[in-house]
């Protein structure tokens, strides 16, 4: 039979993210595409000892629970975010299933199809995703390393009357950026000025290689708790299969999300969230993300090492301060589909840039994740890659 | 600030099932309000037990995972979905936070605003939530103890062309329904010709107090797979806290749901889905599944025999042949709101019947629950609710 769909199924779009993990599954290729972890770093005694406690230290716990979250646990991130400058009462804090949830549940609430929203470009593909899926016109804003421009964001504003601005101002994926403090606190006095929500949306943030060089969050930084709404996630820095997200923001803005939330799934994974506070608790994880900081920060200085040790001529980059991502300038000539092509024949494999952009064009960006493959997977992975590059500069 | 919202959110009504938990977690009142299993009864051990192996079998299980669910725990489901004579391949089943979710992510893909959709009356309340949230229109459909009456359905089709009509054939939440075979067959005749879908939302399906007289679910009489989209859940037999429920049908239906799917959530928690598939290899559902029948049988029983005892003029029921609840025709005279306050006063709560129907309406029905409180608890809850019926009566 026929069947006759949503108009918003027209926006759908799989090609990014799904395929990035379906590449990443296939044996012989070393992939620094996909946005994971890495998974020989989960503290899995850890965890195995939280969710036994959260399964064996009271039968409620693995019952029906409230929508907002575990109120334990709100207040245990309303305590972790306070040391970053942002403080937000529990009873502001939402538990998600992953800060992907937070994005679609605040589309859900703010948008109406056709609504703008103003990004930075290249940004969050799934982002992108999100808003296309709530029929929103998403405008690209020009940027340059220190974050949005405050020209163009003013013109786009007027030109545009968006209701929102969506950005990754801290380790931004794709390109790794840092905002600076200047831009940070021009863009909440534009929003302050254009009465404009802001979802700031930092799930690389504990991932600094150097935490005193990272300005404060723009959350921190809205001290009325007005304009913006912040999303963050254990996915990066514990593991990402517990799902435990959250969102903070206006109170009118939290409460609807939690009747939005209500519908979409009643409340998230209850055993995941008692056994989140029990690690909050009983376990050190300051100290894990040190250790992922760490190795993480080796692993981007393998990558870069290579890069510049190839001297590629045209090629250029920001060296990532934290975060997942190096991001790539090619060369004008190269073609980023037609590379990952002949890459994966040679068993190495990056997402092309192109998804990451607000409209058409044909950038000539690639990602590659330095976070999930061990330093000498990454230095044979980049030796691969850097023979392709040459391989394609001589054909 | 005054902030500036999306249309749906004039539909969200927080009303309903949010409230019902607040009663439910007051201390002193016996709360017949909720739809909540027993907590006594989960399966702690063996729940213990498959989340460790999870946790630790092997650290991709802690990893970012595919959209579409488990793989393994879909054939599983596949498997147990065969036994009852739902013939689905586990690529036509997505794994979804709980059974809210796959009725959420269906109108996702499924309605535009001004959409309708066809209904029972009364209802599940917090599917009309989610339609309400899609800005869809909900038609109740005329039904007698064994369905939706066909004369009625025909008629709606023809005046108001809806695109799906959503049902709850076996134990309907909140009278307790079962349907005939005749209804079913009847119902699945009609979608055929009309060329709709229909959504069987089977939450209460294992919870048979005769097994041999339920008829065959929608979704086995739809051989061709191609007008019945069905979702179950384990919240209701395993623990709700692990919110795993799934969504089978039609494959461009399901494949549009996996799409809707990444960008609302990514994926289901792994951890919790690893778990289950263990637990179904290495734990007996089956037999614990037939405790939990033969429980709340019981607990049926006990609240049947205070409800017959008290013998109040004008009131009347459906015996409940599964499912959770017992679903009262109050007297004509008597205000299930008023008496709401009254009970609550008296240490007892229900659920007053209006939330549950479509439209407005002033009906005499209310809802108990009979699975949440021990035997013990029901014969002294339903006690005072006795009272509170006599006293109103003679006031």
């Amino acid at each position: 039979m026929e069947y006759s769909f949503a108009d918003r199924v027209r926006y759908f779009d799989s090609s990014a993210v799904r395929d990035i993990l379906k590449v990443v599954n296939q044996g012989n290729v070393i992939s620094f595409a996909g946005g994971l972890p890495d998974e020989d770093l989960f503290p899995v005694q850890a965890v195995e000892a939280a969710f036994s406690k959260a399964i064996t230290s009271g039968n409620k716990a693995l019952q029906y629970a409230e929508t907002e979250g575990l109120y334990r646990l709100r207040e245990q991130l309303a305590t972790r975010m306070e040391r970053k400058g942002i403080v937000r009462s529990a009873e502001d804090i939402l538990i998600t299933s992953g800060s992907q949830q937070a994005i679609d549940l605040f589309s859900r609430i703010m948008f109406n199809p056709g609504d703008v929203v103003l990004t930075e470009n290249p940004t969050y593909l799934a982002a992108l995703q999100v808003f296309a899926s709530y029929e929103v016109t998403v405008i690209a804003v020009d940027s340059d390393q220190d974050g949005i421009i405050e020209a163009d964001l003013v013109e786009k504003i007027s030109q545009f009357k968006p209701k929102c601005i969506y950005v990754v101002p801290t380790f931004s994926n794709p390109d790794g950026k840092v905002w600076s403090l200047e831009r940070r606190e021009m863009l909440l006095e534009v929003a302050r000025n254009e009465e404009l929500v802001v979802m700031e949306d930092d799930p690389y943030g504990d991932i600094q290689f150097d935490p005193a060089a990272i300005p404060l969050s723009l959350a921190a930084l809205d001290h009325e708790c007005a304009h913006v709404v912040y999303t963050s996630t254990i996915s990066k820095t514990v593991v990402p299969a517990m799902r435990i997200g959250w969102i903070t923001g206006p109170t009118p803005i939290i409460k609807l999300i939690a009747q939005a939330k209500q519908a979409a799934d009643l409340h998230t994974n209850s055993i995941s969230q008692h056994a989140l506070s029990h690690l909050l608790t009983d376990y050190d994880l300051d100290q894990h993300i040190e250790t992922i900081r760490t190795t993480y920060f080796e692993r981007m200085q393998v990558m870069k090492k290579i890069i510049d040790e190839a001297d590629i001529a045209g090629l250029s980059y920001i060296e990532p301060r934290g975060g997942m991502f190096f991001w790539l300038n090619l060369p004008d000539h190269m073609n980023p589909t037609e590379l990952l092509k002949v890459a994966v024949e040679h068993g190495v494999a990056f997402v092309p840039g192109a998804p990451f952009y607000v409209g058409d064009g044909n950038p000539t960006t690639i990602r590659l994740n330095f976070t999930h493959a061990t330093p000498d997977l990454i230095a044979e992975g980049m030796s691969r890659l850097i023979n392709v590059f040459n391989l394609v500069e001589m054909s």
